[in-house]
């Protein structure tokens, strides 16, 4: 094996000096799990500048048995590009060509380092849209995005990121580059390629370049907040305006603790709000706004509170504060243990409920929030990241979570995907039938195990 | 090999009297490729009762190299369940189980050989719909849908089958069954084999059920038709209406050709008609007609008929009608060569143009109708199905096609699958190392071959 400045020699006569970033640079160590103490240290950083440097990096480490950890934002929150012991980091921040974009065929082919922001404004100044939005937008890259399937909460309507995805170009374990799907809006010559990459966690292939379908941007979009003290209340109410049948484009929650924790709220809550729903719906104008009267009319039983914001600047708050949440959750207390587990929507209550209850028999603050449509929460526990002990207990709350979701009907990653951290759980939700499915395709795309080690199967 | 009765005395063992169809019904020998005079006869026929007969027949097929071709409702376009020699038939017939129905969280589970009819009916009466409609909805079945990822006019909208699969359960190749995705909204534990068994065309797994998604019915739809003399002027005006941004729920198309074959229209069309374009718009009442207000309005530049069918009665005879055009192609000269390419939408001018051009070269009549809005063909040589030579010319014909598809930036398979039709043309479209990376995935799940040979891959 070919360690330190030998392997820094090697790989720069494949990258170039700008194709090399400093080893020190704890940029690269981590994701968004560092808010639990997790971080690797690489044995090198490539950011190659085209698909060519990919795949020749990429032939390079396999021929020496170097293994690659590929890198998009690093703001996943399973460990998913955590560097390994030993390994290199590929991180794709260099690749940002728009290939080609066609707004009147409503598609685009980008690099897979292009940010989720970037892309969006470009759709956006176009009269388009595209709808995944899984946050950290301007961190977040294409090519992350589509080896997690990151969702958002516009998954609601408009699925996760998988569903617009048409095609991808990658690189595999041999250095070879694959081309999967194309720019067509249809196309069944031969296996789904694409989605077996999306949502693979960098361990089938590296993402290079991606053909995304986007949509005419929707004319309006509107919102109701609507405040409850019972968290039990909010979620039946949830429960019943998906069943009404009405189709909203977001429908998000936090519970009590989350509220709490994201303090800078952008209006008043009353103070006995135990619970938070945000209702959006979008179109026509007119559209828009039945809907999202409809869902006021619905979640407002048994509400605190029911606020249509209206302003542009008010929406813009709102969402912004949304974003934030992760965020101001970690702040309490210097770190938490996100999890992210996903049930029917009509077992939300208990999971939210559990949620607390699982905290406080590990002696752990809890919270959640999330995608109440989807029935995704973030389940989060707090803890101060410095202290093993504490993460330790994290640790088995979250296993204990997991048991929670399963026998709700759910699973134990709703979009964070495996990574390293739900990795010895997978077998509780997956039989060892389908495990090994799943392990026989790794063997025939990653034979020697190059890409990705210890991270999803 | 165990062949004739001794295979026969095998099989019943294992799936019992009403499990064995006469090896003689020569409803089991074809699929539509009959039309072009493709058969073949199986060793047996199957028809197990559940999953655990399935998973009983593959692995005795398996340990005793005697290969299997699933079969569906038989609907299929590329051959894909017809019989290769000394092959059983395993079709899902009597498998239609309804497992799980929650109308309130938007979802069903079932067997795979219900039907699309019953499964559309099914979500209707409670209010909601399954909006993949690839025809042929009395016989062909959800899972057939599924392993061909079946496509329809409303995949403009809603796309194909695939979009509305969460998780099926699948018969490996030997014997074992595997549960991939599940009955949660969204779930990201481990890799997507849902999606990869999805348009594998059974040479992957049997797929035994499916967890489909389910939204609400749309209030309304509306529906222009459209007729223009010159296709080229047609062909424009459905680039401009996609180019607009205009979110139509299906957007048809029949040239010249196939309107003459499919002649009984439910309304007269103008006798100049060369170009006809159906739109929909659905949603509630108001938007559907504001939208098919403005689809007629762009569409209706240069042409020589604009129609608003307004009663239920005159709809359903519309879709009847388009259901029924490949019937009545084939019924011109009794056998058609059906062929289906997809390209960008604004090559569709050249596409249909094209088609006839290629079949005038090899002095066959030739048509399209399709999807228009996915630029998705049915290009169709006519043909006595029974004349060796014009069946000859016609394969000449769909190889020129499948040259002008890949030439436009398109696809050799925009929805019917590759199946034993399309398997020597792959090559032209997918590279060496995307080829080899999905015959990695087949030796890696079916190292034997059991699953449908010869096609496909």
């Amino acid at each position: 094996v070919t360690r330190g400045a030998a392997l820094h020699d090697e790989l720069r006569r494949l990258v170039g000096d700008r194709g090399l970033a400093p080893v020190d640079d704890r940029r690269f160590w981590v994701d968004a799990t560092e808010s639990q103490g997790i971080e690797g240290t690489p044995a090198a950083v490539v950011l190659p500048a085209d698909a060519e440097q990919v795949s020749a990096v990429v032939a390079w480490c396999h021929q020496h048995a170097v293994p690659i950890v590929p890198r998009g934002g690093g703001t996943g929150f399973a460990g998913g590009c955590v560097p390994t012991r030993g390994s290199i980091v590929l991180g794709l921040e260099r690749m940002r060509i728009v290939h080609t974009f066609d707004p009147h065929l409503w598609r685009i082919k980008v690099d897979a380092g292009l940010t989720t922001a970037e892309l969006r404004r470009l759709a956006r100044e176009n009269g388009l849209s595209f709808p995944p939005d899984p946050g950290a937008a301007e961190q977040s890259q294409i090519g992350g995005n589509i080896a997690t399937d990151a969702g958002g909460p516009h998954a609601l309507k408009y699925g996760t990121t998988g569903a617009w995805v048409m095609g991808v170009e990658a690189v595999l374990a041999s250095g070879e580059r694959i081309a999967a799907g194309g720019g067509v809006r249809k196309d069944v010559a031969g296996y789904d390629l694409t989605s077996l990459m999306t949502g693979s966690e960098g361990t089938l292939g590296i993402i290079c370049a991606a053909w995304l379908r986007l949509i005419p941007a929707p004319e309006a979009s509107r919102v109701v907040v609507v405040a409850y003290d019972d968290p039990a209340v909010g979620c039946a109410a949830v429960a019943e305006a998906i069943g009404s049948g009405l189709v909203l484009s977001a429908l998000e929650f936090l519970d009590r603790g989350a509220i709490t924790a994201a303090a800078s709220f952008p209006f008043t809550l009353p103070t006995e709000t135990g619970f938070l729903v945000i209702a959006e719906a979008d179109g026509s104008v007119a559209e828009a706004e039945a809907t999202v009267d409809e869902a006021a009319g619905i979640l407002g039983k048994g509400a605190v509170l029911v606020h249509q914001p209206t302003t542009g600047a008010e929406l813009t708050a709102l969402w912004r504060w949304r974003d934030g949440v992760s965020g101001a959750v970690t702040a309490v207390r210097g770190g938490k243990v996100s999890d992210d587990i996903a049930v029917p929507v009509d077992r939300l209550a208990e999971a939210v409920a559990g949620t607390v209850a699982i905290g406080a028999e590990h002696c752990l603050e809890a919270c959640s929030w999330g995608h109440a449509g989807d029935g995704n929460l973030h389940s989060t526990f707090l803890v101060d990241s410095r202290d093993k002990e504490q993460l330790e207990r994290a640790r088995r709350a979250s296993s204990d979570l997991y048991d929670l979701a399963l026998r709700l009907g759910g699973t134990i990653s709703g979009e964070h995907g495996i990574g390293t951290l739900k990795r010895a759980y997978l077998d509780r939700q997956r039989s060892p039938q389908t495990l090994e499915a799943m392990r026989a395709i790794k063997r025939a795309l990653d034979p020697d195990g190059t890409f990705n080690p210890g991270k999803s199967l």
